[in-house]
């Protein structure tokens, strides 16, 4: 890896990255193997240890636009490794795949990437701003230790960032089916209703919780939190559990527990949702003698990058690369893009997704060259003013 | 318990009894300590094994009208034994209190029915009719061995009963509160709906299986059964479980498992109620393409003992030896009267029942007294025209 025209190449540091089998919170080395990759394109890195995760920034330049691609090492397990046809954390080639986990989400675009500078630097010529990376080993798990923090440090420290691209999975199914342009909010809920035990032939002397639960729930089921907003579908609560436990057909039972999640569009805030949620706790409580006890936790607002030059400058070099004008869209789940649109705008692209978390997770290892060409581009076009 | 005129006082006997650790299905020598009182009495016993439970049934003459009672031997376990003021096998008295458990449910009763006879006995003079005993060592347990193939093999063999009664604790705080002239049903209901798993993030790929239950348990709890019947408070449905099981947050479950429990006066029928609840399902389920599965069981159906002479004769009996006239009613749980108002008129009176089936269960010796006086009443009243 000290050869800088060797990395223009990006399946060996991805197979490089793969065979580190840093599951969350383990790192292995793989941070140790970007950043001597990057050390090699120029770049300074520094680590932030927060709990027992390991993060990366790397910077080259000081100039401002600030152009940074945001990722993690970390992978969720392998599940059951037998179940692999080559072995996890192997990196294995063959039948133009690379395979191994990471290969999707995220390695094979954190690779991409650094050989997309390594071909920015062959090209010569002049440049403006300079390029970050800004990488955790905490997006997999409860991302406390991650991204969140370590951009709360960087800014702290003065840096700041224009445009950050965050290299996950965003195609569906072929390479520039999609780019992300925001994400939705996420709420998620659990209702405690507490009553008083008794038998089922009393009822007058017990107080069951389960009829107050399901009038909290119809009532929070019953509104339509909206119609879609715009770049986003609408916003949607599941009920995802309710439980009581209770295996006596005879016994009113004490306590009722409900848990839901709502996928949020930028028409609402979550401190909005949480405020009506509690209303409704209060309506469907009116008259009852027993406890309802809510727990809700706004794992992320929805947020909207506001497409302007930056965004058709990635879809213009998607579409220069594959042919495909790619949609713009906010959908599925989250992503550290929450923690980032607070310091700057930000999009996603990266590989397809469609093996992502599953066994056998694999990309074709030509996704991965025309993932570093369309990053190539970007950078390109971002600091030479050039459209490819 | 060899001498008849021993007989005329109920608590050895029931202290005998007491002393038969008879937990369901055990026996313990409970129906054999039983026997020998009747056969000295002069009953013809037999006994009728079904399963793993014994069952006991005496008469004594032929003649019609033939009053019975029925009960059971078997008690419900004695809980932590520790907890017990007097042990719970050991039917100490102390401080004029009967300990013991089954002291209320219902040996106590059985020995006062047993008394009453003896004294019935003592008083001589000319008799009409025959008296019988019905007892069980199945009533705590699944009651699938106990009164209701013992009702059908007795009524096999041509043994017919006019009038029964049942000594279960029917009193819930004094001795004559309260008689029992009928039993609401019961149907015990679990709903099982299956849908499709999938992420929260994409609720168009999965099938939640919670919003159906949650209409079909709401369309079920909507209906207001009935207003009350004839001695009947009001019929009700109680959901007594909800349960998913999910603990991800960000997954739809595919099942969802509810249990519920109705118990009806003579307004219903349970094949209507089934007919009802599954015509609902049925509406819950439009458009639905999971699936509403529905297991359905009566165990037993609401029944009033019409209110006639016999209810009037324990009635005067109970306000004689009380000084109250006993309150008429059909509330609580089911007893083994829904399988004998198949062959008879049946009517309930026993002991009080505030500790039965609890830790320090035990009766006053004075009600014992009581109900042996109240019982021996019945039997003049019916057997001789008497009326105490």
């Amino acid at each position: 890896m000290s050869d800088a025209a060797s990395l223009s190449d990006p399946i060996p540091l991805a197979r490089d990255l793969i065979r580190a089998p840093s599951v969350t919170p383990k790192d292995e080395g793989a941070l140790d193997r970007l950043q001597a990759a990057l050390e090699t394109l120029g770049f300074t890195c520094r680590r932030y240890p927060f709990g027992e995760v390991d993060n990366l920034y790397a910077r080259r330049g000081t100039a401002r636009p600030v152009i940074a691609f945001a990722g993690h090492t970390d992978v969720v397990p392998a599940g059951r490794e037998a179940a692999w046809t080559n072995p996890p954390f192997e990196a294995t080639v063959l039948d133009d795949m690379l395979w191994g986990r990471g290969a999707a989400d995220m390695k094979g675009a954190i690779a991409a990437f650094t050989a997309a500078i390594a071909r920015f630097d062959a090209a010569g010529g002049d440049s403006a701003g300079s390029i970050a990376f800004i990488i955790t080993g905490d997006e997999e798990g409860p991302a406390i230790n991650g991204t969140k923090p370590l951009l709360e440090a960087l800014h702290a420290e003065g840096e700041r960032f224009d445009h950050v691209i965050v290299g996950e999975p965003t195609n569906p199914h072929t390479i520039g089916d999609t780019i992300k342009i925001g994400r939705r909010g996420s709420l998620n809920g659990v209702i405690t209703v507490t009553g008083r035990q008794g038998h089922v032939a009393y009822p007058e002397k017990a107080e069951n919780p389960i009829p107050v639960m399901m009038d909290l729930l119809a009532r929070l089921k019953a509104r339509t939190l909206d119609n879609g907003a715009p770049h986003f579908q609408a916003s949607n609560l599941e009920i995802t559990s309710i439980d009581v436990g209770n295996t006596a057909h005879n016994v009113i039972p004490e306590n009722a527990t409900a848990k839901f999640n709502i996928r949020f569009n930028t028409a609402h805030r979550g401190d909005d949702l949480k405020r009506w949620i509690g209303d409704e706790a209060k309506a469907a409580g009116l008259g009852w003698t027993g406890r309802i006890a809510l727990d809700l936790k706004v794992t992320g607002e929805a947020f909207l990058s506001t497409p302007d030059w930056f965004t058709d400058l990635l879809s213009d070099a998607v579409e220069a690369e594959t042919g495909r004008r790619p949609a713009r869209t906010t959908g599925g789940g989250t992503s550290d893009a929450r923690f980032i649109k607070h310091y700057a705008a930000v999009c996603e692209f990266g590989l397809v997704g469609a093996t992502m978390h599953q066994v056998d997770e694999r990309v074709p290892v030509a996704d991965v060259e025309t993932l570093t060409r369309i990053y190539t581009r970007l950078l390109e076009g971002y600091l030479r003013g050039g459209r490819g």
